[in-house]
This record gives structure tokens, C-alpha cells and sequence, in this order.
């Protein structure tokens, strides 16, 4: 919809996907010069009935703007997308999901072409993205200078959390929030399957546990203070002895309910473990040891 | 402090332990007529200085109020400090961690002995007890009667929840959200090791944590709607064959960073298995069948 090729908030998309979509509606509706590819062309058709510039080429797409934004499938896709296409002065955005490792063989990739790199995290489904109140935010890390270029346009369809210079940071930020989120996810499957053969309202529980993990979730604070400081002593309360005594009714209830205790047994027995080190009067901290030096 | 042997807000606390005494705190603090017992009786000299009534003889304390608490170590440490006393017409209230079906042992116990009998689980440590906005609570199951009869003293050290008839249902939903908590920690506990030995303020990546779990904790809802309603589906955004692609960039991350999986891998494994079996479109709930279904 412009000519102007190289517009301040002008920017290319490449990628059409559920999120892809999302990201273009966004600054679509924010009134930027938007300029979209996507190896399947249909899918850039709504887009460009809204205003959006449907590139022919890749290589015309990355000609268009400054400001290259990838939302592909993998890194795989990133280089073959990208392959032949001429980068020089371009401030590529990949915010396909991939490992820190791959994301700094990215930039690497990039700044041989002659592109600063910038790698984003997407902390969020697209139906949050655009939506302001919605929390949805994104990782970034790789060149402060090529992201403080583009932080406003960038923050279009999410918050921005800017992590550091490493380009790895944003993949490791993510991962590790999507880690820690799988094991949330986890300990409640096994919450509501203690409770499946039983007289008790689903939602019911569902609002108990959702208020209950939101008031533990600041554990990762005593956790974070033991790893700066290097001591991983507990007062007299709550210390990883008595949370190994408890562990013993978590399982005997598994047991009466008919439940397999395997979701949580793995993090039980690296806390048995430390209490049989003779660190029973230290917290879970000691476990973050375990899982760096005893590889499965 | 009173001669009145069954005072309105009279009641009897035996045990005083960490937990017990810190009860017994809250109810002297306000104004209760209280009767103190534990095995080692120099614990109660404390409390007798602040006004308890420090009894000689279990048979003493439980006769001395209608409410008898008890806040020992376990079931078999209930039975036998409980051992011969008559306990005709009593409410007992038990807060000693257990099972559910612990908890329905000792009812039925209590019933054969002519008391009434209410269990409780509390969802606090110590130093939450008799703090007001410290979000303490404890969840009691049992006897309705009796708990309706001493709801406003059992409201005193921390807030009360009550949830049915069953005498197990306390400890079953005490039981449920500290399974929960564990898969939560298990999960923050892999997202520290991950990033253990990189140039990432551990106070930082904590407080990061602990916003997204926060975010994250209406997961259960979800399950809770899928649950009552039998169906599993999602709509085309994150469902289980999304969820499982990205695990393979969580587990190519803990990889990358030398960072064991165990952690992660068993509820991965029962999404792969989910997947699979052609239910890819179904969100994680499939799993808590899997949990009952299929014991380790
Ligand atoms: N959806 C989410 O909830 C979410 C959340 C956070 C992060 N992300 C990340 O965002 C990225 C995109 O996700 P999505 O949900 O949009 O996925 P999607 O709906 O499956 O779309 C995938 C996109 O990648 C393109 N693509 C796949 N292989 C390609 C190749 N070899 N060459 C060129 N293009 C290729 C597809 O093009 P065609 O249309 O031609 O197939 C499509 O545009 C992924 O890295 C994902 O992990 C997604
Ligand atoms: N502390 C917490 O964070 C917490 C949180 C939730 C629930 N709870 C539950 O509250 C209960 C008490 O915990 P606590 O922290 O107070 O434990 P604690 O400090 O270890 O105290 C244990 C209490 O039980 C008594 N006891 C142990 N064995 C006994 C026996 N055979 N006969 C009579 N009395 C016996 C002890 O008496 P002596 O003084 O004579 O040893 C002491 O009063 C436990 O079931 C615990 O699971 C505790």
C-alpha cells in the first residue's frame, strides 16, 4: 500500500502462519506499512484485502523494508527462506520458536550476511497478540542497537522484554518459563486425577489450585536468593527433610486413589536423594546441582 | 486460666510442635480459654506463661473443653496420645497431615468412641498462622454439625474451607494442590538449572517465573472444562500435537545447556503417547485418564 520502501515504521513479515496472522492483524491495525510473505501465497490474500503489501518474492519482501520479522516453522525454514536472498543493512526479527544454540547459529548466519539479528521469544497463543491487558509479551535478545531501532513498532503486537546482547537468550528465557510451566502443568494433571473418582466439582478445584499455585509461585524467589548466595540452609520450618516426610503422604494418597505416581516421582527422588546426602536442612535448591551434574 | 470446663470458646490443643504452637499463639492472642497438652511437656510452658491451661494427663485436656484439636505427627500418633481416653460426646478436629483414607480410618474411630470427628489440611506453614492476609487456610472435611459448632474458633489461626460430609476430602484436597505445588517446583527447579551457567540474574529469571506461572495458572480451568464436559478437543491453537512439537525444543534446550530432562520427560512421554494415539487435536487433560488407567 506504500511506496515509500523503506518507510521508519514500515516492515516486512515473513510467514503467514496462526501466528504470523495474528502478528500482521496487529500491526495492520495499528496503521503500519506492512509488507507479507508466506510459501503457501492464499494466505496473505485477507491481509492484503486490509491494507497489507502481498510480496511476490521473498527476495522482494525482504527489499521492501529495513525490518525483516520471521515467524516460520523452525530454524531449518528460516535458512531456506532466506537462502540467496541479498541481506545487506537488513534487521532481521526471527521469532520462529528454536533452541538458544540455534539462535545463535542464526546470528552468526546473519551477521555473515551482512544483517544485525535480533531473536524473539513469544510468550503468548494469537489470540492474545494485539489484545492490550492481555500479558502477552516477547523475549528479545541479539542486537541492542537493531532492537532498540525497531522497540516501538516491535511492541505492537506484545510487550517486549529485552534479555541481553546474546542472541541465545531470548530461545533460553523462553524455554526455560516453558519448562517450568510443563511441570505446573504436570502437578495439576496429577492434582485432578486424585480427584476423578470422587464427589468433587472439576471447576471447583480448578479454582483452588489456580489460587494456590499463583500464591506458591513466588518459590522461585527463595530459590533465586540460595543460588546467589550459595547457601541453601532453610530456617527450622519447611526444610527439604520435612518436605521428604510429606512427599510419603502425596504418594500413599496416589496409591488410595488409584493414581501412577510417575509425574511426580522423578523430582521426589532427587529431594530423597539430598536428604540422604545429609541435606535435610536445605531446600529444593540442591536439586538445580542434581539435574546439571547427574545427566540421565 | 478458667474454671469453666466447657467454655463456648474454650477448646483443647494437643500437640505443640511447630504447627501446634503457633495455633496455640493465635488463640491465646485472641482471648481464647485455652487447654494445652503435648508428650514433652516443657513445650507448653511457654503458653502456660501467656495463659494456657497446661494439662497433666491427656484425659484431663480432652475432658476439660467439647473441642479437642489435635496437631501431632500422624494417624498412629492420634490413636495412640488418644489411647483409653473417653471421648464421649467430643469434637474432635484433626489437623495431623494424612491420607483420605487415614482421615476416614479415624472417623469411623472416633464415631465407635461417641465423638464427632472433623479433619483438616492446612495449607500453610507456621509462620502464616494467625496472620491476617497471610492467605493462610486450612481445608476441613467431616462432620458438618460440628464443624458449623466451632466454625468462628476454627476461623482464629487461619481461614477456614470447608469441603463436604467425607472425612477424607480434606486431606484428598491438601493432598491434591501440594501434588500440584510439586510438579510447579519440579518445573521452576528444571528452569534454574537451565540457565545456571549463564551470565542471568537468578533474581531476575525468578521474578519472570513467577509472573508467567501466575499467568499460567488458569490452565486448570481448562482442564476442569474439559473434564466435566468429556471433551477434550481445543480449538485449532495449542493443542497436544503443538504441545509435543514444542517439547522437542525444551528437550533439544535442556540438552543444549547439559541440563537432565527427568524432570520434564514423564508428562512429555504420556503427551507423546496421547499423540499417538490420534488424539492430537485434544488438549493435555487425556492425561489424568492415563494417570488412572495406567499404573507405574
Ligand atoms: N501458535 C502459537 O501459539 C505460538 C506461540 C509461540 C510461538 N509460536 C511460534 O511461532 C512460529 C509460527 O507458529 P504458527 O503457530 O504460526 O505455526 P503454523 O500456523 O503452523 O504456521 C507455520 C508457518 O511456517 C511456514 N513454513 C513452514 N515450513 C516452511 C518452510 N520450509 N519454508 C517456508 N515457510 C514455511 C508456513 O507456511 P505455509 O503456510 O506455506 O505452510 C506457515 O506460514 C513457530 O516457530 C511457533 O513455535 C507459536
Ligand atoms: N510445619 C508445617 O509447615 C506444617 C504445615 C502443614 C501441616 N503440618 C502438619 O502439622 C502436624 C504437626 O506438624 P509440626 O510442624 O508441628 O511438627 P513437629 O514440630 O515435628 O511436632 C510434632 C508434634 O507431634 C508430637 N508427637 C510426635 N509423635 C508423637 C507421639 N507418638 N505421641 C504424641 N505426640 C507425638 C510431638 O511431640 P513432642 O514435642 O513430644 O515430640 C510434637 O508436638 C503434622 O502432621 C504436619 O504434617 C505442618
Amino acid at each position: 500500500m506504500t511506496d515509500n520502501a523503506a518507510s521508519p515504521t514500515g516492515l516486512t513479515l515473513l510467514g503467514l502462519g496462526a501466528m504470523g496472522t495474528a502478528l500482521a492483524s496487529a500491526w495492520l491495525d495499528s496503521g503500519h506499512d506492512l509488507t507479507v510473505w508466506n510459501r503457501t501465497p492464499t494466505r496473505a490474500e485477507p491481509l492484503a484485502a486490509r491494507g497489507a503489501t502481498a510480496a511476490a518474492s521473498v527476495a522482494s519482501a525482504v527489499a521492501a523494508n529495513d525490518l525483516v520479522v520471521l515467524c516460520l516453522l523452525d530454524d531449518a525454514s528460516v535458512r531456506s527462506t532466506l537462502d540467496g536472498v541479498d541481506l545487506t543493512g537488513k534487521d532481521l526479527v526471527n521469532l520462529t520458536t528454536g533452541t538458544p544454540g540455534g539462535a545463535r547459529a542464526l546470528a552468526e548466519w546473519a551477521a555473515a550476511r551482512g544483517a544485525r539479528f535480533v531473536d524473539g521469544g513469544i510468550m503468548a497463543v494469537p489470540q492474545m497478540i494485539g489484545v492490550p491487558g492481555s500479558g502477552a509479551y516477547v523475549f528479545y535478545s541479539g542486537s541492542a542497537a537493531a532492537f532498540e531501532a525497531h522497540r516501538d513498532v516491535l511492541a505492537v503486537p506484545a510487550g517486549t522484554t529485552y534479555v541481553g546482547e546474546d542472541p541465545g537468550f531470548a530461545a533460553l528465557h523462553d524455554v526455560a518459563l516453558l519448562s517450568a510451566m510443563t511441570g505446573m502443568f504436570a502437578g495439576v494433571t496429577h492434582a485432578f486425577a486424585l480427584t476423578r473418582k470422587e464427589n468433587i466439582a472439576p471447576h471447583e478445584l480448578a479454582e483452588l489450585l489456580s489460587g494456590w499455585l499463583t500464591a506458591m509461585s513466588g518459590y522461585a524467589r527463595g530459590i533465586a536468593e540460595h543460588l546467589a548466595s550459595g547457601d541453601y540452609t532453610t530456617g527450622v520450618t519447611s526444610n527439604l527433610a520435612m518436605m521428604a516426610e510429606g512427599n510419603a503422604t502425596l504418594l500413599a494418597t496416589a496409591e488410595e486413589q488409584g493414581v501412577s505416581p510417575e509425574l511426580l516421582l522423578p523430582f521426589m527422588r532427587l529431594m530423597r536423594q539430598l536428604v540422604d546426602d545429609g541435606r535435610g536442612d536445605e531446600d529444593t535448591t540442591g536439586v538445580v546441582d542434581l539435574l546439571l551434574g547427574s545427566r540421565v
